[in-house]
């Protein structure tokens, strides 16, 4: 077809992975920790200083011996979900320290806040899994945040959860809560039950921290998802080809030391690489350079055959307004008509990663689901056709009046609670309300409908009393 | 690759093809207009009252002999314009009987208001083509105001532009008018300068408006887009293939009639077929399924390897707002990357085409252009990647303070002067603007800085009283 979005060709795909073994052959990627360091020299690895340096070969049998497929488990296994393939995964916003208000206001984000996105997640029909850092709690000591939100994610929603990445110990104390819910570390290496986010230092370095959790949820079969998120101007060269080649080469160094730990360890590979807005300083993820790159990424994966990360609801705007709606759907869109298979993201982030809206958050899910909607391929069959009806009604007919309209009509169309599909002077008559309103009402309504789903009351005491003896080392 | 997007198959495409065949030959379409009907006649279709037989035949003909290409051209020959191929022409919406004001409140539209959109057009980086019915003026006689409409057209912009289509008479104004400025109807014939918009009424018939329009412009080489405006559920099917197939006979008839009439006159395929909203009883073309139909209908021009009309940036909120943006923009953004030639209504339309907004225009021409941005392929190159400067600043290194970076930091990335990029507290600090209200202040700034383009002074007074000796009648 005549399409106009760049599909790369295999010969473009190998110059970029070509270009990337060469930087990983010759200038290494620097993990700073030092069990990773000598799981890197038992497995014959060059290693200089914290540089780690990679043949071609070393980086192939990787990439051979990660999954192109596996699931996450829930504790509730209607929950479960699949990761690579066709499938596709959303999980919220990541790493804000704000909540912008829906009166534009900000303010610091705090443990209820985090609660409040745990039982959206629960309720939501789009989210598949309950993020981490949904908000950054400004109100707990930073040093243990993370053992909250984990007990968070794992009592006020029985879905998959995003696990904590803070550093090899707050990787520790996810293992360890999980092995509470799943019956034992043991068991937890049978199968994923959380999804991690891995960012590199770019330009190639993982910290002692990064590099820290992914040895330990590797080991105990707990899925990595590498999220480059390079700044093109700063931590990246200014020409996407040569980000695209400096991410790689990160992303595939990570994924070779997951796969040193334990062969077969699930891992997620892309990112939402972003650029430096030359005028202002600041990181811009609404601009369309970020499509460019999300394209190319998903491009990527599919490449080595990996479960693909790109795309989130990510706009520059610090309010849920027009900016945000068309920069979010842009990125979006792009990642998921590739074939994203992991959004993170995918709902309430304002401000590049700056805060996360409540409002944002509900028409999110609606934008998320519409784009799915909007994919679906159109059956061209004599059935979906039915030539018989259009001859029926003829020239100058109306369908509203036939039977079958109104045998079909109900379930014909997709269905939206949330957007205004009424005549203006309907939608006068009905008090005009903005859209941002109309998502606060879904909110509230979801919030007082919201039941925290059941749990063994020994395994949340065993949970809890592992939280509080945590806080107290 | 692995993309989610459907691509029709030949045989889909063939199906579609063949069904709307079968409904062309045996149900036929409707023209209520009797010089097309002595047409259609003379050239061997049958005919039965105001109904056109069409067998394959006839329609092949037809299809081969309208120009895949074509060029439309402009009184300022730097602004005419290609369609077809890969080229995209942009023009602004179509059709609204209202203005929605900054702050929201709907009036009538009046002939000012359609002479600022005018403008608009003129100087704009994104907008091509002057619309016509860029708001329909409530305050000059609805019989003569397409002469207003084409006085304005002609005068307040020198980019090619819409015509009149309201009827045979009001065509032949159009063409009257046009031949002015062109050097009379023999030298119009040379060249297409106008582009109008031809709309069924569904299902299977052509208003005797219409039919009068087509006969007229397609007689003197004018371009004709066909814009089906389908809405299944009343006018056509709720099944999108069934929608397909009916929107694919309607057009074909059309084209038909055009190359009866003057073998190689241009045409434009396509259209903006909505849905019937079930819970509203309204027009909806912000759902889901309108991108489905939109992208179906490219392919389907595509597959006739004539122009394509799809896409808008159309909604059914009726402010600029967060649906409006992501609506918005998932529309244009399937419309353009599956090769869409003709955008109408790509800016300020509201409320499912019932408004026009000034700050929605501004907006949207950023959201086209956006678009555009994020469509270049990345080229993939030694050059492009520029190994040598990644290896150079390594490890932990910083492309910010590379001089490569500063060379090419003010030409690397698209530019915005509407969105926000700006970090929250540089935002606040700048007074928090909104993004509709930096859309004022760029209408303002650009309605300031208009300036009427040049005209012979002569052919403005034969153009002036052409309009005045018409509007005596």
């Amino acid at each position: 077809m005549n399409a106009r979005m760049q599909t790369f060709t295999e010969k473009e795909l190998t110059h970029i992975h070509d270009a990337s073994m060469d930087l990983l052959k010759n200038i290494g990627v620097a993990f700073n920790d030092d069990e990773a360091l000598s799981i890197f020299k038992k497995n014959g690895f060059k290693v200089d200083g914290h540089t780690v340096f990679f043949s071609e070969n070393n980086v192939r049998h990787a990439i051979e011996s990660a999954p192109a497929r596996f699931r996450v488990a829930a504790r509730n296994p209607a929950h479960t979900v699949s990761i690579g393939g066709e499938a596709v995964v959303f999980a919220p916003g990541y790493g804000a320290a704000f909540i912008i208000t829906r009166d534009g206001e900000q303010r610091k984000a705090t443990l209820a806040d985090y609660d409040v996105f745990c039982k959206l997640v629960q309720t939501s029909r789009t989210m598949d899994i309950t993020g981490f850092l949904m908000a950054a709690p400004s109100d707990v000591p930073v040093e243990t945040a993370h053992l909250d939100m984990l007990f968070s994610n794992i009592t006020l929603s029985d879905k998959p959860f995003m696990g904590s990445p803070v550093s090899k110990a707050g990787a520790e104390d996810c293992i360890d809560m999980a092995s509470i819910m799943w019956g034992g570390k043991e068991k937890l290496k049978e199968r994923p039950v959380t999804v991690s986010l891995i960012t590199p230092l770019s330009p190639l370095r993982y910290t002692a921290e990064m590099t820290g959790a992914v040895v330990t949820l590797a080991r105990y079969n707990q899925a990595c998802v590498f999220g480059a998120l390079l700044m093109a101007g700063s931590s990246a060269p200014l020409s996407i080809a040569g980000l695209l080649v400096q991410q790689t080469a990160e992303i595939l160094a990570g994924v070779t030391l997951t796969q040193l730990v334990r062969p077969g360890a699930p891992v997620i590979v892309g990112g939402t690489s972003g650029i430096l807005d030359m005028r202002t300083g600041a990181l811009s993820m609404g601009a369309p350079e970020v499509a460019r790159i999300s394209s190319a990424t998903v491009q990527m994966a599919k490449f080595y055959n990996l479960p693909a990360r790109s795309g989130c609801a990510v706009t520059d705007a610090h309010f849920p307004n027009a900016q945000a709606g068309f920069e979010s759907a842009l990125n979006l869109y792009v990642a998921l008509q590739n074939g994203s298979n992991f959004i993170l993201h995918a709902a309430g982030i304002l401000g590049a990663y700056n805060a996360m809206s409540f409002e944002k958050f509900i028409i999110d899910e609606e934008l998320c689901s519409q784009i799915l909607e909007s994919l679906k391929p159109v059956t061209i069959t004599d059935e979906s056709i039915d030539l018989d009806l259009i001859k029926e009604v003829g020239i100058g007919g109306n369908y509203l009046t036939h039977p079958k309209t109104y045998e079909q009509c109900r379930t014909a169309f997709y269905l939206s609670n949330l957007v205004n599909r009424r005549g203006f002077s309907e939608w006068q008559a009905d008090g005009a309300k903005p859209i941002n309103d109309r998502a606060t009402e879904i909110l509230n309504e979801r919030l007082s409908k919201y039941v925290k789903p059941d749990i063994d009351p020994q395994l949340e005491k065993d949970l809890l009393s592992y939280v509080q003896k945590r806080k107290k080392r």
